[in-house]
């Protein structure tokens, strides 16, 4: 049941040039579902990642880091779900390895050239023979269409596949961007169960491709949270083909650099907010702006203290005004030197509390008319600083409890 | 529906001399519900508290810190849930300061003398008409054998009253510790929505009531945790009324200081495991112990890591083996250089997980044994030095969103 999100529609999925993908029925998640992916990339395409900082980085995240450290020239994308081959030791290592083996034979080429990902329940063994035998059924239908079908075969508890395309024009040329994501739960900031995978047919340097994959991944997939979690295997991958019909874009102070910047950001964030108003049980969207901070990771840190707020959200999920757990959410926040008294919180455009305390007109009616609807801003202003930050969450519901009690993911 | 925990019976709670108690209906919650305690302590008693460490603390305990700062001379105390006070900005610490004066004027002591506490919804008035004619109710039925019925009037959303009691014999004397506690949620290190009162008929100079109060907190309320979030009212008060038959500790090289202090601690852990035991929709009692830390801090991090992680407790709830989940909680637990692979994880005596991954011998019907059962140990050890800490917390359930969202509390 998610909040306000449809599934994506094809002719809004654009292909990008020098990207082809593939998904087959490999039988690892449950039968009649797709749950292995494959995309084949150009020549030439550079590629950077940003993954996870969980220190039980799953197998084939150690894996992505020494290929992408070893080579410059990634050519194959291999994705499994309904096992996250974590904690699973040296076995997963060589699991993974050997999967990369298995793609670079099919597309001739090396296995450093290929990065492996997988999702799904950890400590278990990644099922190689079945992996295996998917692998050439997913090569079998490569198409540059298949965007929407490999968001579907990434999916774990998600209920909606998630794309989003753009089109920019830079410099007189139509460049395209368009990314797949998955991840329901688990989602923090640092990057939680989540994959993502954004291609551009433009080309760049390698070294931009590595700052710009950091950057974007901070205006959107590090800006998200469910549960506070964060999964042993979220990775996010920047592709630029070079395909496009133009010269590649060789650093950020090229003129075209902001534009390009500013579409991969609006294709994240597009991405990362479907993930949100997919969360798992969600039945809120709620936006979190904390202003007045002395600066950015103060804002986080009060943004995310009442995104990961039990109460907080259940409150939300009730659609009860009890606007003091937000306040104590605040508190909570482990800022030494915060001064309560300088405090203001606005549900939408109604002001609740200021100066740390309720607002002398603030009615609960107001505040219980915003609480009912799906989609909630929330803004604090600590009154300390300039500095600005927002960040995107749900509320708890007894869906989240059941989604993660009575399944196993 | 607490989890093994049973209401104290009248002949298990003993006496403190020099602390009388009375209780009344004040209706600032529900009808037919005592909300409203009164305690007065004798001439010469020594008080000493600690306080939340969020930093919206609520009037109260802002006029707790105050009087304790000036005064060496605690003569009451007094208690209504209900409504917190927090949030509420000068008028809030005017009607603290208020409530302090009727009660003083009741005991013919000073409102310095009298430190007030609230418990209940944030960010609303405190109800003063009420408050102030339940004060004179609770004053008339004071008495020594009144601390269950005390523990039962400061109740908030905890289904069970919390209170025990210890005889110790320090040097041939015969000492009492008696204790209550309220909370059941919001419970997490530092203090979290709970109220705790303890209090021995040994004298104790103010120095050492206020070392010792910190101690004893270290060793049981802040090492619990429901769901992490930290109130803005919290506070463990310990009261020495030199009432025995014996000379008071002076300092804690007193023989007799070990053997109080343990008896403080037994009782102070008894009652905040009581919370746990009756925490918020709690269906498991879990003891979290992280051994192999470089320090306690360290230890502290992952213990609570686990202790907070969503999808750890979903799967208590669920009695689910996914025990890939807590690895992964491990290695969420922000330690930079923790190495996965020294990592071992048992479940009750059941080795899960060793170097990091999955045991060879370990068999999923043996993890689903222990996690069936309504307490279970988990042990991980970190391989990196000494250190050990425990943490008590419970699983995350249905009732527990139902608790915070169909509830207003």
């Amino acid at each position: 049941m998610a909040v306000n999100l449809k599934a994506p529609v094809a002719e809004d999925i654009l292909p990008v040039s020098g990207v082809v993908l593939g998904t087959a029925e490999a039988g690892i998640k449950k039968v009649g579902r797709k749950d292995l992916m494959l995309m084949e990339l150009a020549p030439g395409s550079k590629v950077a990642g940003v993954f996870t900082k969980n220190r039980f980085a799953a197998a084939p995240v150690q894996i992505c880091r020494e290929h992408l450290l070893e080579t410059n020239d990634i050519r194959a994308i291999v994705v499994n779900t309904g096992c996250a081959n974590a904690g699973t030791g040296l076995t997963g290592l060589h699991d993974a390895e050997e999967t990369c083996q298995a793609v670079a034979d099919i597309f001739n080429t090396l296995p450093i050239k290929v990065l492996p990902f997988s999702t799904g329940v950890i400590m278990e063994p990644l099922p190689m023979t079945k992996l295996l035998t998917g692998i050439p059924k997913a090569a079998q239908n490569m198409g540059r269409n298949n965007w929407i079908d490999a968001a579907r075969a990434i999916m774990t508890t998600d209920t909606v596949p998630k794309a989003a395309s753009k089109r920019v024009e830079l410099d007189g040329v139509e460049i395209t961007v368009t990314g797949i994501s998955k991840g329901s739960g688990m989602i923090e900031p640092n990057m939680a169960t989540m994959l993502g995978f954004i291609a551009t047919d433009i080309g760049m340097s390698a070294e931009l491709v590595q700052d710009t994959v950091r950057a974007v991944a901070d205006a959107s997939f590090n800006r998200i949270t469910v549960d506070g979690d964060t999964s042993t295997n979220d990775s996010f991958i920047l592709i630029a083909t070079g395909r496009a019909d133009c010269p590649p874009i060789e650093s950020d102070e090229d003129p075209r650099y902001n534009d390009l910047l500013d579409s991969l950001i609006e294709v994240a964030q597009k991405l990362s907010q479907s993930m949100i108003r997919d969360g798992e049980g969600a039945t809120k969207f709620i936006t979190i702006t904390v202003d007045g901070a002395k600066n950015e990771a103060e804002a986080l840190k009060v943004a995310y203290a009442i995104a990961h707020s039990p109460l907080v959200k259940t409150a939300f999920f009730a659609s009860d005004p009890n606007l003091g757990r937000i306040l104590a959410a605040v508190g909570n926040s482990r800022i030494d030197d915060l001064d309560a008294n300088k405090i203001s919180l606005w549900l939408d455009d109604v002001l609740v509390a200021k100066n740390g305390g309720r607002y002398a007109s603030y009615r609960e009616e107001d505040g219980q008319a915003v609480m009912n609807k799906p989609e909630i801003f929330v803004t604090v202003n600590l009154g300390r600083g300039e500095a600005s930050e927002t960040v995107w969450t749900t509320d708890l519901s007894h869906d989240y409890v059941s989604i993660n009690a009575d399944y196993r993911s």
